[in-house]
């Protein structure tokens, strides 16, 4: 493994040291079944109809997944940035046919796991748990605060929020993709934008 | 504490033993920390703008959780009935002042649990830790489909699909629960509701 992607990896490691104290067999394990991945924008990682066996996390760059329709209209579900995990949860943990695609929107550099490797680990080494745990309830905290959201606020105040959550996706993410992750037309998107520069 | 108390519990202790082994004394600390509350319809276990310290097995009947604008309109982010957890999970894991109250909407049985000293437990047996892993997967899966299902089904679809997902709650919430749970008017349930009829 190159000096490189020791690095890369030991990013991860070190977010997991922050958590919880890890053994030297714990950490070794890790690093013996994490891939490194560097994307190219719009590279594609997961593709819809497929079986779910990985789970990425993102070191840097912006990954996003989404549900394409039958008459090819696009659902984004998650925007993933530096530290974020993204991968199918639904089929991964249901263990059913992948709902979701997932691509890179920009260049990006991630760390690949093979799932029911990452679960082993996680049984064996029982002081990977509670770094585990944590980002689950980050993870769960996160979607009720969307679902919550979702349902409050207005379009144009859902629109601020992504804003400021998401600082650089605007810079290179397309309309298409803003809009259907706020569950609204590109139409909606645009008369906000000029709304909120107006306000 | 009396045998119908014990019944209680072990229904969920049954559960924890179907994901893991669990010895002797992880399961006496469990007993030795989890409330029963029998809670008549339209009580009242957690309210918004408070710490929450607290969280809730459901062992039979009916919550919900919602947050109150300042203008008094409702939103209702969860509903959960039998084998759910409920609680402010965004108060809970960032540590925050509470956005949610929780009621029940029917006569119901719950399990109570000080946030704090179930975390703790969760250190002490890493054997529990599979268990909350497997139930945070299963929310976070159920998350992701609520938010893609938002995203993609028509106000109708979503409508049916509650049905399907909470075949009885439409007995007894009321319509304002519902109609608020799915992001859309009273009015517009009405149309659908006929609509869904008449189809």
């Amino acid at each position: 493994m190159s000096n490189n992607n020791i690095d890369v990896i030991s990013t991860l490691i070190n977010k997991i040291k922050n958590i919880t104290p890890l053994t030297a067999e714990a950490e070794r394990k890790i690093y013996s079944i994490a891939k490194i991945k560097s994307l190219t924008k719009s590279e594609l990682i997961l593709k819809q109809g497929h079986k779910v066996k990985k789970t990425f996390f993102v070191i840097d760059g912006c990954l996003r997944s989404f549900h394409v329709q039958k008459d090819g209209k696009e659902h984004t579900l998650q925007f993933a940035i530096k530290d974020w995990w993204i991968s199918d949860f639904i089929a991964l943990f249901n263990n059913e046919i992948g709902s979701l695609s997932i691509e890179s929107i920009t260049d990006s550099t991630v760390i690949e796991f093979n799932s029911i490797k990452l679960d082993e680990i996680l049984i064996k080494f029982p002081e990977l748990e509670s770094f585990q745990r944590e980002s689950l309830q980050r993870h769960v905290s996160s979607l009720h605060k969307r679902i919550l959201d979702q349902l409050r606020l207005t379009a144009l105040e859902r629109y601020r929020l992504f804003q400021k959550q998401y600082s650089d996706i605007e810079q290179y993410a397309p309309n298409y993709h803003i809009a259907s992750y706020l569950g609204i037309t590109q139409q909606s998107l645009s008369r906000i934008r000029s709304e909120s520069i107006n306000k």
